[in-house]
């Protein structure tokens, strides 16, 4: 192993990026360290560069989806289902850890996505605190965190090609309780959008719709099996985007619809394009984009909605997420979702790329 | 039997109530004629006079929610246990028929507060198909209207004292999935929200908080079990009212918080008073009162909420309040929310006092 | 049409079958006459034949799930999202009938396949009553009884291959609640353990296994997508097979286990398949085959274990059950599973068929 | 603090109780040391006794769920709200611990009752450990243990009329999903039938009803609030016994079913008594009492019954049992539950008065 690790940090909100090298890492007792072989470039990350989230202890090195090389592990090590974890193992990791288990929403609520103690790598892990982040050549895995191997036949790519997507377009099918038979109205066609047209599909939707834009990611909905795709920058108007749902839904409206846009405007027409007594997933407003305007008669009371806010996602996610790319990676070919590879040097233009949305997925290459 | 009946008929939004006579009805094969006993005058009255509904047919006879005497059937007719209902028998009836058992909403969603032929005694009914709503001497129960022997123990005072509320609380406590242990704020302190915080402590709630106005209702609300109140028109800043229930809840904010007030501000006051992960029901939007901003990142996302509208009751609802009554009047003492009642001649002096608040419940004695 | 229609009648238990004649039927209003297209003989069929359901109204004319053309309507008639249905329209229609809506079961409990009022095409149908089952050249369908097009690309033979265990599967598999991720073990591979592991991975099963005999329907179902199958009459010993289960789950067992073999001893074994706080449906025993020993501290307590009966389909799942067979019917090619189709006269030897298991599907033919 | 702290071990299962001397315990960081105030003796203590629980690493100090005074911590240590825990509190804690949060079960399953590493004070707890059970004078808190301090106006006494009886009551009430107007019969007068009897009461049941011996137990049912009981040494016969049931539930059998009697006999019986559609948990069968013959068809399959076994409780059901036992104590009377109260020296006594259930609830007070 080198004795010296570059790594990117994100040194404060608005700062250019900074290429610095750290002490190679040690593995602690029942830790590891992996050589970094991909990391995501994320839209949290673009939200972090902009400042938009609150707690972030500043300077961090980002990247909190991400695949590595086990280098060496603190004793021994195993995966959830007990099997050892062994040097040279290509893995993926959980990046939430330090859930208490003891705190009240661990305990009684069984929220364990609102546990204060939670931390996640490369956005709330100070880079004074180790190499905790993937926009490094080398990440610590801490005591506690829990490694994944990757299934037999899936690579990197194919993995990294979900990203942080994976398991949260997965939570918000899993909260939405997409059932046999039920039409899925997806706003939203960034990452979190695609991943849960896909596991809308999955759960036996009878019909996803895509509504967003620009023009390459919708084309990727349909690829990826979407009945057909509305571009919001071509129908502009909100009143025609909800007729265009309620024609293909026998003007009733969809069974879920499922919020990905990150738009506050999203919730009112998303509203509107949902049946009475439909379920309602929020997962794309993962920062404070801003209030908006909704009418609680109207677009809750008469619906007879159930409006379900989605907030991070647990190791279950992940794990089955990952169980399920494995069986269907031949149909959905989530790799081809990398519109780009950048390397360690390269990471403030992948921010930029994300930002304008050219890139459907971009992934870094530390090494 | 009398040869003509006296009823209320409201012609028109705005105009003055009038008394008019009609044809002393005859029972249809399946189904009775009603002496009545009493008849509810609620907040849905009020807005029926003001216009606020839709799709409503004017002239109507108001009064959906009644007690009267079985004077007819026309042949055997049955309660839901298969009971035989007689002459004589005191009883009440689900105000909600014609729901078709054949649509997509009644069949394939199961959502029979939805279905497009439900029609509604008292609201949807026009005078001039008969005397379908219950500020009349008489009411005829159509073939297919399902009456409820009032259970022993329950005089028509006791039902009538928790009224259209009685199974609106108990719909909106079930949405909620109060379990074992929560704690639950109800926003509003009119009959809906009253029945609400009796259901959610039946329901094993730890304890019951009303947010509401004006004092005499609030009186109630702690006479019936409320561990404490805050009165709205004493407390004006809604931060400090959520700090109010934050400071009774560990700060964390309530298991579950039912809307029951008619107010589209209660809405994003009321999901800041809600914990992470917590349930949010919204039932007292019964008519179109405004927008109101709300914050998609804040309020449903982050928090991880379930927000669930509810709209109106079935029969389950109003069956299992009613036995519940029975079982716990001693307690509850229903009866004791009327405030006044009032004969028909006065029925235009009860919408006037329920618009003004100035009581909790009032009741129409037809005869 | 012609004036005299045939029809096979099952005149008693274990009398020889009858072909008689009949007058042709008339719509009556809101009904409709098929002409019969094809019908199913299914192991219900077989079971009624040796008398082991109770309350049949023998003499009895078969067949429950069936195909057929509308001759003729009785006034304007829809389906349930309200589309007429015309004169030529290819239907199925739902078998079950008559349920009442109006008591205990189907208002509170909301457990319509309960209700003590529902009949059943083919079943709880007299021959006296008319032409309510598909062993006939005609079939009358009664007022509010629920007829479905066939939609777009499915012909009668796609339908049929499904049959009733296309409902039936979709209901166990509903009722399971199989997730993403999930593995399903189904016991049993008739037509409904075959129906069962087709909706397991359209829910997102992520392997299916499939435990029956004999080897043409263990071909069938691997053709299906199950990760593999166990032949019960290869490997008889129910240790050796639960220790095949459990190697194929990491040793846990299965998430869920599907119950349709109709032999009381697979309820035992499939709980030893299933994993600790696992789902477990019994669809399998329709009729009473006999009692089984069970352990209550390792098969239910010590196991956490969910068990549940799924008694009868509603319509709903066969509504959604035919729509995603239109999506999915490339994938599945539900046809194939028809081994055999019969004339009406042979209806006695597809009675024989069936009971060998020398066919996995068996179709008539009337005309 | 005393030097030396007698303890009653149970050296291996049929052999003698013997009173041992052990060093008193440092708390470790994190951990705490209690003085003991009072330790349960319950039906589990009798089975270990006997032998019928496997792994179980004798010798023991038996004792599971217990009440104390805090003698010291191990630097601060906090409740599950976040609250210190000082020297002088009364405290109960959660009995299991050493839950892993990291295996299949924990994280996937999210079953936690099931992990593996799980350890239960009293149980699974070596008496070479240290003072891992309330029969001791003291009783060490490890690190990672929650301990809950009784609330405002709970004293020991009340806390111990319940015992483990308490939160596996709730838990059987919880995992039933008693629902507002349910009818709730409940098989066994122990200790967690009578819990199970209040909980379901609390949870919204129209009528409980309890079905056990002897006497004195259904004596307290009716105190507790029990509609009524039915006294099986009286009514042997399990069809007269179905019948009652079926008599006060208008035929139909009772909505949910709890199995609280840890005979395998009650299974089918229980099964009977339950209406279609209904929920039935076995949460009695702690230990392994042999077969029972069952039949698939009419008792699960015809009757769509759901069947939920139930095992172990989690923190979440204590700490909420415990908060609703400090609402509602006045109404229960938890403590009167307690029969007889024991001396360290006679704890052999405790175990035989339990054996042949003299005795509700046997409570040892070691100091």
């Amino acid at each position: 192993m080198k004795e010296k690790i570059s790594a990117v940090v994100m040194p404060a909100p608005g700062r250019p990026l900074e290429m610095r090298r750290f002490e190679a890492p040690k593995a602690k007792p029942g830790g590891a360290v992996l050589e970094t072989i991909a990391s995501e470039v994320c839209g949290t990350d673009v939200h972090l560069h902009h400042g938009r989230l609150s707690g972030v202890p500043f300077p961090i090195i980002p990247g909190h989806v991400n695949c590595g090389r086990v280098v060496e592990t603190g004793g021994p090590v195993a995966d959830a289902e007990g099997r050892p974890i062994l040097p040279g193992a290509v893995v993926t990791f959980f990046d939430v850890f330090g859930t208490c288990g003891l705190c009240w929403h661990c305990l009684v609520a069984k929220s364990a996505t609102r546990c204060p103690r939670r931390k996640v790598y490369g956005i709330t892990t100070s880079a004074d605190e180790g190499l905790l982040g993937g926009w490094s050549e080398s990440i610590e895995i801490l005591p506690g965190v829990q490694m994944l191997p990757l299934p037999q036949g899936i690579e990197p790519e194919d993995f990294m090609g979900g990203g942080c997507g994976l398991p949260t377009g997965f939570h918000a099918v899993e909260r939405a309780g997409v059932a046999l038979g039920d039409t899925v109205v997806v706003q939203g066609s960034g990452p979190v959008g695609l991943n849960a047209a896909i596991f809308a599909q999955l759960s036996g939707a009878l019909a996803v719709y895509v509504v967003g834009a620009p023009r390459a990611r919708l084309d990727a909905a349909r690829t990826l099996g979407a009945a057909d795709t509305l571009d919001i920058s071509a129908v502009v108007d909100p009143t025609e985007r909800v007729g265009w749902v309620r024609d293909r839904t026998g003007g009733r409206g969809a069974d879920v619809v499922i919020e990905a846009s990150g738009n506050p405007a999203a919730l009112p027409e998303g509203l509107e394009m949902l049946r009475d007594a439909g379920r309602y997933v929020v997962v794309g407003q993962y920062t404070d984009a801003g209030d908006v305007l909704i009418n609680p008669h109207r677009h809750i009371n008469r619906r007879h909605a159930t409006i379900l806010g989605c907030w991070g996602y647990e190791f279950t996610h992940l794990y089955r997420a990952l169980q399920l790319m494995a069986r269907h990676n031949g149909r959905f070919r989530w790799r081809e979702l990398i519109t780009r590879e950048y390397s360690l040097a390269d990471a403030g233009r992948a921010l930029e790329d994300m930002e304008k949305l050219s890139v459907v997925k971009a992934v870094l290459r530390p090494r």
